[in-house]
């Protein structure tokens, strides 16, 4: 079968023998499947990701074999290995969160060197991990589901309790799925910075009430012009608070994941900020710890989601609750991958590319 | 009045002019006033302490000009200023959060070229902000009250839940309140880490039930053995999770405040622990934010105390609920402060040194 391979540092296109299932494990064809940013830095920092796996404690890719990377897929069911159930009927489509239960345990899709990720003709899914594609969704909307549920977690860890006007600093993938997220969650107004017209469009597009150019003005300023405390709530606040700006809490999203965002995220989040950190920087990084201090600031790590997030994001979708479709900006067969890596780095033309490898 | 004076670097014993209360203050006769570590890296590190004020919108030391330094103190009522009701009798032993309400509005106490601290015969304070003394409580322990509140502080921005097992990284004045505050909420077993073993033995008296040395045992590795969950923890669970190691929930307090100690903790750290960041570290720091990611990993930033914490410490010590006064390891009149600030280096001489005007 055909393969976008992932090899001495460079994606190429090759040849490689289709996965035979094993117990518990089903071979589906990959009809679609999304470029994430962490493919391009993997491709350009790999051994930075292998660094990362050992720290953590997972299994490091072998950089000097193959690896095929694609972790937000949509398949169709071709055939099933042993001890299986089968209840889907081969043809079905589906999606799984990238994850296949081996002998070895549960390893990862797309950073592995046993485990082929989507952007191949086919892979290796676990049974018990496949979710039906409902409403006839097109698979390469249905290959959203991967980035919509890490917005969706990245909702969940926030603790949100209500009241909080959010500031997403960061409009690519990452982002514009936290926007739809706190959107369902009805939070508002939602206000999101990016320096890419197009992709404060799509922020607009997917729920941002308020969009904000760095470069025209301060994405706090407008935060905090946004996020003023009613009288009533001015008069709820308890004393020793009464000489405090009377601003509502604040959430602010980094979805940017690059050294020194923190920091800056530090210098200009209000006093009691609750800051999740969804971008995943993959550089050490810093920071000065003081401002954090003095602001009493919050600062939740999140990554991935739970079984259930990843359901009710393919849901959401599916029911058009959604609009993930509108992030989608090119598709692209197995020949068209490395251009794909290189056109990402342009926010204005690219916000997330679909492989269909059997285009 | 004799003072101990920073000025040029230096602590100096020197005369000032007593000060003369306005509206809404009073004037006190400083009893005790304990030293703190911020002093000490004041002294060091003056200009950090600066800058760190001009960043965050407070108003800056003059270094050009003298500074008396001590904001943990316990006073006697001398004399009142004009638009005050007086309800207190002079003579009155008083302790107050280091703030004070001037004509610019509310100031701090302890780094300000204005408002005196404590390491001088007399000084400030306002009237709304005096808490009259119960018990008899001496007023070396009374003095105790403004460390006490901020472990008391750090206990209540930790978000307990209970069930948690907390883990407390040095076990100085910060790291001992907040043991103490632990305990009070019940949390068991609190686990507790410092290379003194004097440092340990306190943190044992004030409520700690494992302490660990880091040169024999690893802290995270003590604490994961008494932080096993129990069968019915275990099965309750949520099924995605069952795979994780069955530990009960972490809560890390960083009691140490130095560069690379965050970064310590987030190596150390079981996945989805929460950190609580009480040790005020003046640097910029460095963390790699990948681990913070994949353990999804929460840090609180804490400083200070509410007026109402601050209340509710003087009265755990003045009930004997704290055994603060464990943490006195010396006194000395002003003459003293220099070389108390040279002793306190030493972790297993010293812990909290008050400082006795009048002695």
């Amino acid at each position: 079968m055909r393969a976008a391979i992932f090899r001495n540092g460079e994606i190429i296109v090759g040849e490689m023998a289709e996965p035979t299932p094993g117990p518990g494990q089903v071979l589906v064809r990959t009809l679609a499947c999304g470029i994430c940013g962490s493919d391009l830095h993997a491709r350009q920092h790999a051994h930075r990701m292998v660094e990362m796996a050992k720290k953590t404690g997972r299994k490091p890719m072998d950089l000097s074999r193959d690896v095929v990377f694609g972790h937000e897929f949509c398949c169709e069911i071709v055939d099933y290995g042993p001890g299986t159930s089968r209840k889907l009927k081969p043809g079905t489509r589906v999606c799984s969160l990238p994850a296949l239960v081996t002998s070895q345990g549960i390893e990862g899709i797309g950073y592995s060197n046993d485990n082929i990720g989507g952007y191949a003709e086919a892979m290796l899914l676990s049974e018990p991990l496949l979710l039906e594609v409902p409403n006839g969704l097109a698979p390469e909307h249905a290959a959203l589901t991967e980035p919509l549920a890490v917005g969706v977690h990245a909702g969940a860890k926030a603790n949100i309790r209500g009241g909080e006007v959010p500031l997403v600093i960061g409009c690519g993938p990452v982002g514009l799925a936290v926007i739809a997220a706190l959107k369902l969650r009805g939070l508002h107004p939602i206000i999101a910075a990016d320096y890419s017209p197009a992709r404060r469009a799509l922020a607009v597009q997917l729920g941002a009430d308020v969009v904000v150019d760095p470069r025209v003005s301060q994405p706090y300023a407008t935060w905090a012009a946004h996020a003023q405390m009613s009288e009533a709530e001015k008069a709820a606040r308890p004393p020793f608070q009464a000489m405090l700006p009377a601003l509502k809490p604040a959430i602010i999203f980094e979805c940017v994941g690059v050294p020194g965002l923190l920091q800056q995220v530090f210098e200009g989040a209000p006093r009691d900020a609750r800051i999740v950190v969804v971008g995943v920087c993959m550089e050490a990084d810093r920071s000065e710890p003081m401002l954090g201090i003095m602001k009493e600031l919050n600062v939740q790590y999140v990554v991935g989601y739970t079984p259930e997030e990843f359901a009710a994001s393919l849901r959401l979708i599916a029911d058009g609750q959604v609009d993930a479709a509108a992030m989608v900006t090119a598709e692209v067969g197995l020949d068209g991958v490395a251009q794909a890596f290189t056109d990402l780095a342009n926010p204005e033309a690219h916000t997330k590319i679909i492989v269909q490898p059997w285009r």
